[in-house]
């Protein structure tokens, strides 16, 4: 019971440093803790993710890329991936037209976004492809 | 000239041959020859795939599957990239919800189905996942 009101306020005093979350941020667990970003606080982190934007429902960012060739995105699909696997959260992938690349994420135990998706985000844009 | 109405009486003699394809089939090239399969015909070739269905504009098929997990998932794309590449006929590819993937089969340059879009499917079967 303590332990998961010391998380809640935890993940509440993160919220005022929410600008200070980086590629070198590790996700927190999210399952049935936290809330989600309010609209103005999405806006805000946007401002530190190039080429990203959130769908007019406020619970998915997304980022739409094009890459040299089939190969390219299924080798950049696997670096995701790897992150991904590390950090506890995926991000739905899509491949079409043969080298477009669309990234979705969202947290979807609490059905919205959540500095996790920026986090990933972030590290995601530090990988080479 | 003579090349291409060769290749073109080619393809229309496949087309009687058409419930002969197999997973060992070859893709053909497809830009610029060749004509779209009819909805009779696609039917016709449905029922030797299994799992897949047809879009309701006849343009597309696509195959909707549940794997163990995101990993396991990334895995089973790379397997069909590898076939995808030797075959020079590209699926779209999707995975949500970190272990559901869809396959998306067309024949783009024709904006229809080919037998080339079967050969895939039955070749994306023979995979292991």
């Amino acid at each position: 019971m303590y332990g998961r009101l010391l998380q809640q306020a935890f993940l509440q005093s993160r919220k005022y440093f929410s600008t200070e979350i980086s590629s070198k941020s590790r996700c927190l667990p999210c399952e049935g803790i936290g809330k989600t970003l309010e609209r103005e606080q999405v806006q805000q982190l946007l401002d530190k993710v190039q080429g990203w934007k959130v769908s007019p429902d406020n619970k998915q960012i997304f980022k739409n890329l094009e890459l040299p060739d089939f190969m390219s995105a299924i080798r950049y699909f696997q670096q995701i991936a790897d992150v991904a696997e590390a950090e506890g959260h995926h991000p739905d992938l899509h491949l079409t037209g043969y080298n477009k690349v669309r990234i979705d994420l969202s947290t979807h135990a609490l059905k919205g976004l959540t500095e996790n998706d920026f986090i990933m985000a972030m590290k995601i844009d530090s990988l080479g492809r």
